[in-house]
């Protein structure tokens, strides 16, 4: 499966969306120099898959307004694979021009919120992650960081992210079932990833291992990506729910950065290094150095004054009786010793 | 079972233990009167069990000085359980003069951190445990409470609250047979309650889970109490896996008030009204209302200026979609309707 390529299923991956999802709704934000030292941090970190913007128009999104730069900065550096949203035909052909590992797309779980949030309509969402995957075959002339001897598997990953599958803001509930027909259009449509969102920051842990233990099976060799919010204080026993049940790959961002527009003041994702924490407590090994994970919040203390950064472990500081150093990814990774290398360790 | 007659095994209770744990640190704190107010306010919101003080030298511990009239305003109100904490014999001769529902004294898990937190071997601690359990039928001129009709009931209930026994500050580790050691040793003691506690929080979610299934058969009908602190952002993941392993009792901290002494400007215990949360968004009804709980904070705001609050709930709002007035206990519970007319709701 073409999303294996990018997501082995061996080990735990946490994806850092903080350039992404963190950017979204803020008044201030890094310059280019300091996000590419953002996204050089995270890859001496260990960090490996990183959303570093959206296909945006830029007279609405400047803080986006880098993103092909920063595309062609993060595909400079060894085994990062870089992300990045698209809303609209136009981003998806803006996407394809550049050096993308991963094209992310959205379809919310419910209609109301489909409206509400992209102005489409589900299907016309889903249309768009179908879009995106016959598309991705013409734009041949980029080099790509992961070739295949198959022509056929050249091109971006494409992921599918269901939003609101844990709770709509216009809808209230959202059952399995319904998420569960979101998947299957968009598997339809061709998604590599799917990934599963609780925008609104409304999930239960039980509610997270249940519908990741009916997903798992139906996506079979399909990577799924659980993304959860911290609103309510749930985000990380959510992502432990999310673990229990199978999943190996969650997102988060730096200092848990990106509000929600539903719940001002809120915390926004998971804490990336909270996370981090969790699994690496939890015996997954992350392969991340929390040490040197943690110094990017410098960059946004400095640059983003104002903006509330939260997270445990940065407060509390990295407990002595866990080694974090002794953390280490399956033995059979080929990339073990430039990674390592990468990371100063 | 003694520790029953404050425990029902039907629901899960949540103790609030602000004005014990959450002070113990602080160099301010609220006078008697909002302290009082701090009672009041969480017996209305339809908080049954608070931890109002801790039977300590005043001149050491000013914070502490109120504790017996504390014990009498709570012990004045309908349907709430005042503990409080004793270190010494001494301690808990005074406390037994009160009208306190429950006497708490801890176990360390390990010998250092015995020696080290509270001066005295774990056998000495465990005897000082006996004591409490044997003298309190000497003191039988303090209306209790909850009179039963067999003497041999009366008295307050003891609860041996068993500290490290997820990770200790001296020794690392601490095995599961370690804690069970620990926890027999209080039984034979005599304890009607036993709590474990995460009191360096570097408890991981399965780990709590685990050692709760291991605990609850050992102990019957004595009830389990965990207590957890959020030092590294996983105090509400864990307070799920003590769920997940049948744990019906938890406590916390309004604002997740209290430090630590070994984890500087790390939160304290977990967030009480994160914890009512995750109880209701998990099936599990706790009686309180959290619209009401909150207006606690303004206390804590206005008399312990720069202490920091710490909470999702309040930061984010309580969700719509959630009706939590809806929240009722087992309609079987006598006192229903006068906790109901004592709440407001």
């Amino acid at each position: 499966m073409r999303g294996r390529r990018l997501y082995p299923n061996d080990r735990v991956i946490l994806r850092e969306l903080g350039l992404r999802d963190g950017l979204q709704l803020v008044s201030r934000w890094p310059g280019t120099a300091a996000k590419t030292e953002w996204i050089n941090r995270a890859a001496a970190a260990g960090v490996r898959h990183i959303e570093v913007g959206s296909f945006l128009p830029t007279e609405r999104f400047p803080q986006f307004a880098d993103i092909r730069t920063l595309v062609t900065a993060a595909a400079a550096l060894p085994d990062i694979r870089a992300s990045a949203l698209t809303l609209n035909e136009r981003a998806v052909d803006d996407a394809l021009t550049t050096a993308v590992s991963e094209i992310v797309l959205v379809v919310s779980a419910t209609e109301a919120h489909s409206r509400a949030n992209m102005r489409r309509s589900r299907q016309s969402a889903v249309e768009l992650v179908g879009y995106a995957c016959s598309k991705r075959k013409d734009h041949e002339t980029v080099e790509r960081r992961y070739p295949t001897s198959d022509g056929a598997e050249s091109g971006p990953v494409v992921c599918a992210a269901i939003s609101v599958a844990f709770g709509c803001p216009f809808e209230g509930d959202v059952s399995t079932d319904t998420v569960l027909a979101a998947v299957d259009k968009c598997l339809e449509a061709g998604a590599d990833v799917i990934a599963v969102a609780d925008t609104i920051g409304v999930a239960a842990p039980r509610q997270v291992s249940d519908l990741c233990r009916a997903l798992l099976p139906r996506l079979g060799a399909t990577p799924l990506v659980v993304h959860l919010h911290d609103t309510r204080g749930t985000g990380i026993a959510n992502a432990h729910g999310a673990l229990e049940a199978g999943v190996r790959i969650l997102d988060g961002t730096i200092g848990g950065l990106g509000g929600c527009p539903f719940a001002p003041g809120a915390t926004g994702n998971v804490v990336f290094e909270d996370l981090v924490y969790l699994c690496e407590r939890c015996g997954f090994p992350t392969g991340i150095n929390l040490e040197l994970l943690i110094t990017i919040r410098s960059i946004l203390e400095r640059d983003m004054a104002g903006e509330p950064l939260f997270g445990a472990l940065a407060r509390a500081g990295i407990p002595k009786m866990l080694s974090w150093s002794a953390s280490r990814l399956p033995e059979d990774r080929g990339a073990r010793g430039k990674r390592e290398a990468a990371s100063g360790r």
